[in-house]
Parts: C-alpha cells; sequence; structure tokens
C-alpha cells in the first residue's frame, strides 16, 4: 500500500472521515514526494487534489503524478478555495492535520456548518514514524554521511581552530558526499559551553584540553540523520574520561536494549539509572532520544513521560549526556533502526574521547 | 527603546491589552536574543517571563539578562502553565502572536473565560519588518557572506561539475567566513530545472551550454540574506543572453526604484512592464520580492496583490525571473535596504551571465 491509501484506510474506512485535509509541508511532501504545495486535500471518493501556487506550478505539472494538481493564485484566499471545494463535493467530515487557529476560523467560517472539522495530526505521525524499505535505504544513506561529518570532526578539531571552522569542515565534507544540507544547525560547542545541551557554534577558538560536543546531520533526499560526539582537544583530564565512561555505558546498555516492544520509559529508564547510579542524575537534563525522519525530532519520544513503545521501522536516537555547568558538557549520540532482535546502527563512528586515534 | 519596549508601546498602550503571550520561535529570538524558549509571557504592570525548558535552562539563565527565566518541566502542560499564571495576575486582555488550533484550545478551555485571547502576530511583523541600526549590521555582514558565495559560483559551475558539488564550495566558501549555515537550502538549478524557480539542487551534472540559476543565502548571528545570478556554463546562445538582457534590465529598474514610501504594487509594476513589454510577462510566475530578516521571507511583501509600502529600515529582495518551460530560466535577485534616498545593496555581485569573466 502506498502511503496515501495507509492513510486513507486509517482516516475514511476505520475512522470515518470523508477528507483529509493536509496543510503541513512535511506531511505534505510524505504523501506526494513534492516539496513545494500549498496543501493537499484527499478524498474518500474522489481525485486527490494537490493546490500549488504559480511559483511551483510547472515543477508540480512535470514531477507529480497521483494528484490532480490545482493551481492557486496568490489573490485567492487559499481556506476559502479549499472551503468551497468541501462543500462543491458535498463532504461531511474532514479531517485535518494541523492548522493556525486563524487559518481554522477562516475555514471553518468559509464552511459555515456545512462540513465538520476535526484536527487528526496524530494518524499521519501514526504512519511518519514507521519507516518503509524505502525510507529506511534514505535514512541509512543519511547516516554514512553523517558518519563520514563526525570523522571530519575527529580531523578537526584541536586547540586553536574555532568552532564555526569545525562546523564548515564537517558540513563540507557531508556536502561534498552528497549530503542535501543540514538536518539542523551543526553543534561545535567548546569549553565551558559544552555544558549546555544546545550550545549552538560560535567563533570560539578551541583551547588545550576543552570539552567539544558536536552534534550534527546530513540530509539524503529530504530524509534526516543525527549524532553527538564528544572529543576532547588534546589529552583528556581524569574527569573528563569518567564523565566520559559514564556516558559510554548509558548509551551502549541503552542501545542494546532497543528492540520492538519496548518501552520508551523502560529504554530511558537503563540510560538515566547508570547515570544516577554514578551521582550525575540532575546533570542529565533531558530525555534520551526522539524519533528521526523528514524531521530531526518525530515521534516517537524516549522519555520518563512517554507513553510510547518502540515497533518494527522506527528510527529513534540514543543520546544520553552528562553536562556540568562551568566544566563541560559530554553527550553521545547515534540513530538507531529498530528491528525485531537488535537494533541496527545507521550512524557509525568511533566512541573515543581524544582525537589522535 | 528596546524591541520589547516598542512592542508593549504598540500593545498595551496603544491597543489596551494587558500582556503579550509569544510562542513563535522567531518572535521569542527577535524580542529576547535567546534561541530556545518555550514561550514569553510579556506583562503590562510586571515581570516579563521567558519560559525554558529543562534542555536549555542553564544557557537561560547565563545569556538572557532581561526576562525572568522560568523553568517548565517536560510534564507540565505548557498552555495549562500560562493560563494559570494568566489567572493569578488577574490578566485581563491577552494578545497572542501565533498558536495551533489545539493550543489555542487548550489555553481558552484552561482560561475558562477568565481572560480574553486575541491574534496579533501582525503587530511583531510591524516591529520586523523596520530593522534597526544594529540589525542592519548584522545584515550586512550576512549580504557580504552571501556575496562570497556567489562569487565562488561563477568560480565553480563549469561542464560536467554536478549541482550539489557547487552547492558543497559555495556553502564551504560562506562558512568558512564566518556563515551560521544556510538561510534556506540553496538552489542550484541547471538546464530545463532552471525553469523551476524553486527547482532545488540535485545530483544532476551540467553541461555545456546550461543555465544555472544560483539561489543562495547566508546567516550572520541569526540575520539572512538572500542573492541570486543566474550563469551558463560556457558561451550563452543568443536567446539566453536576451532573456538575461531582459530580467537584468527589469532587476535594474526596480532596484533603482526602491525608496521609502514606495508602494510594492508600483515597484512590482516596474520590472513586470519590462518583461511584458518584452513578450515574456506569462513566463515571470513570480513577485517582485519580499522582505528578509530573521526569516528568509517576512513583510513587506512585493508583488501586485500587496498593499504594502516601503519605509526607512525594510530589507527586502528584487528578484524578478523568467522561466521558459523546457528551456530553462534566468533569474538576478539582491537584498537591498530602504533608505530616505536611493537604496542600498546588502549583497554585491556582477551582473554577467557568462563564468569566463
Amino acid at each position: 500500500m502506498s502511503k496515501v491509501e495507509k492513510l486513507k484506510q486509517l482516516a475514511f474506512k476505520e475512522k470515518g472521515f470523508d477528507a483529509f485535509l493536509i496543510t503541513d509541508q512535511i506531511n505534505m511532501l510524505y504523501l506526494s514526494g513534492f516539496p513545494g504545495a500549498a496543501c493537499l486535500l484527499l478524498h474518500r471518493n474522489g481525485d486527490d487534489m494537490l493546490y500549488v501556487y504559480n511559483v511551483n506550478y510547472e515543477r508540480a505539472k512535470e514531477e507529480v503524478k497521483d494528484f490532480h494538481v490545482v493551481l492557486v493564485k496568490r489573490s485567492e484566499d487559499l481556506m476559502k478555495e479549499v472551503a468551497s471545494c468541501i462543500t462543491n463535493l458535498r463532504i461531511g467530515k474532514v479531517a485535518v492535520d494541523v492548522l493556525s487557529y486563524e487559518n481554522y476560523r477562516s475555514l471553518a467560517d468559509s464552511l459555515r456548518s456545512r462540513a465538520m472539522l476535526k484536527m487528526q495530526g496524530k494518524l499521519l505521525w501514526e504512519l511518519r514514524k514507521v519507516k518503509d524499505k524505502a525510507e529506511i535505504e534514505l535514512m541509512r544513506k543519511a547516516g554514512e554521511l553523517t558518519s563520514k561529518g563526525i570523522k571530519t570532526a575527529y580531523e578537526t578539531i584541536r586547540p586553536g581552530v574555532r568552532e564555526y571552522e569545525v562546523a564548515a569542515e564537517i558540513e563540507y565534507a557531508m556536502r561534498k558526499c552528497g549530503s542535501c544540507g543540514t538536518a539542523f544547525d551543526t553543534i561545535v560547542a567548546s569549553g565551558s559551553r559544552s555544558a549546555f545541551p544546545h550550545g549552538g557554534c560560535t567563533d570560539r577558538e578551541i583551547q588545550e584540553g576543552d570539552l567539544v560536543v558536536v552534534d550534527v546531520g546530513a540530509v539524503y533526499r529530504y530524509y534526516r540523520s543525527d549524532m553527538t560526539r564528544t572529543v576532547v582537544a588534546g589529552r583528556p583530564s581524569e574527569k573528563q574520561q569518567k564523565i566520559f565512561e559514564i556516558v559510554r555505558e548509558a548509551q551502549a546498555r541503552a542501545y542494546e536494549a532497543v528492540m520492538a516492544e519496548v518501552t520508551a520509559k523502560y529504554l530511558d529508564g537503563i540510560a538515566r539509572k547508570i547515570i544516577e547510579d554514578a551521582g550525575y542524575g540532575k546533570f542529565y537534563v533531558h530525555g534520551l532520544g526522539h524519533g528521526v525522519g523528514l524531521e530531526v525530532h518525530e515521534p516517537p519520544t524516549l522519555n520518563q513521560e512517554s507513553n510510547d513503545k518502540l515497533v518494527v521501522g522506527n528510527v529513534v536516537t540514543i543520546e544520553p549526556g552528562i553536562y556540568l555547568p562551568g566544566f563541560g558538557g559530554v553527550r553521545i549520540e547515534d540513530t538507531v533502526l529498530v528491528q525485531k532482535g537488535k537494533a541496527e546502527k545507521l550512524t557509525k563512528g568511533p566512541y573515543v574521547l581524544h582525537t589522535q586515534l
């Protein structure tokens, strides 16, 4: 079944909706493969319509095969256009993925109670969080490219180099091998800034003995990857090495437990207990990980508040960390594919703290 | 006046609101300078509160000076937290920048009519579209970095090179000079794909005689830039040169007319008339340009549907184009700063069609 057929099965057959309005850019990309649509209206009994503005119309006509491409003019109000289509087709129950409050009001007002709207964004996530074979191939490739980026980080980081210079080399290495930009803003956070989990990337010069957290992701045909390594510019101190070993152990044990049917809360607990037992629990200030796909943060969510249970085809990050304010931080992260047996690492790289291998 | 004071003046003094809830990431960055907040609540009579999750709490405590930083737990419902704060402070009229329909319902339900919510996102745009001196300095720097990227495009494009390889060199050149990533996905669209205004960047090998549209933007301290040049890999044909000259003329005349008090519609009309008079009107499938700042597409909008009038401090793109399906396209774009007199070009580069200067 195609992705659209699966969504129709869920929304129309199982939930009784007559149409599904998709407005989120990534949801549209997921269902249509086309990156520049204005909205998508799936219909139980009729044509599925992809609305496209003039600027992307020629490209859509050439690339979009499975939908009726409808030209929208900038002078037209998109929500009114959709409302008049829903009214003309006598559609009763409309599922919607996401809408701003203002667009919801505009659509509902134009429909004047002739159709019922209901937010059903979770159905899209049900589909998107289980990757199919073709998606997994793209994510493997994104993982390979990301691993090349991390390799470059190990080769580049040394005292005297600036954080953004390291990012430049990492991104260039990934890009030259075919990465389509970056999955998120590259983090190269050194010294005490490495204690900020989202420490960004500044023009700071890396100093001898700094902890440097490098968090990077490549993109391959819209699919993303996510990987972190922490390295010391020079010889690690005993305390740096100790924290590293704790995080390394937490990451390794959590990864070994990743498997279909395991709960997110259980997995998070494995890494958390190791860090807590070592006395650093309050310095582990985030969850174990998150899903990755067309977006870098997707369901399922791996933390203590999550009710998610892993299934075959989930792709998630495993990324515990310890962050000591004023001292620095350590995080180790891989993107992994959930399978029946042992999970497959999509990102691969050494787990070493020093740059001189 | 600081940005927050200006917003308070508009929302509280002029419009009579008691509080302003900001949830958009970029609006929060604009007002606070901090890139990782959960939401911001400005209050007429009290402390302004920046809500931050644990993962960014230490960084916020260190970097945020003008707001009371409030830690939110992942287990808490952010909208309920905000509602209880609004209720406790006996706030009556709350302006909101943006909310999804679902968050709006959650907030309104928690407030149970004890406060009135009104969407006022346009007030933020009123501020954001007029850049102050400090913002203009950052945008000048972003423009310089972008111009280096385009210079690299001219040096790199030749038959046999792949589109993404050109993008790799452009992005590397900008990054090494201090760009913080890219303002948007770099476009290197060659051959017939150059006829798609948003043609992306594929692994296609550039052929002798191809039109290549290169659309690129650097980022400097969160401020973006946007620039396009079109080049031919080799010697341009007569038809390529002719289309180029028309677009060049349209871009130059529109740029010369950019000035405070001029309407967006008038500016768009200048470029459009030149292209229409040359017989290519129906192949100019988008507007003249858009505002640029913390986002790459902002108000004001320069097209025939726009009611915007330019004011000193606007930063806009001027980017007419002609796109001939199956043949290829030409677009020329600069980012310019609106002043009382002649506009200042923030992006600078030659207007030539061939790569051998």
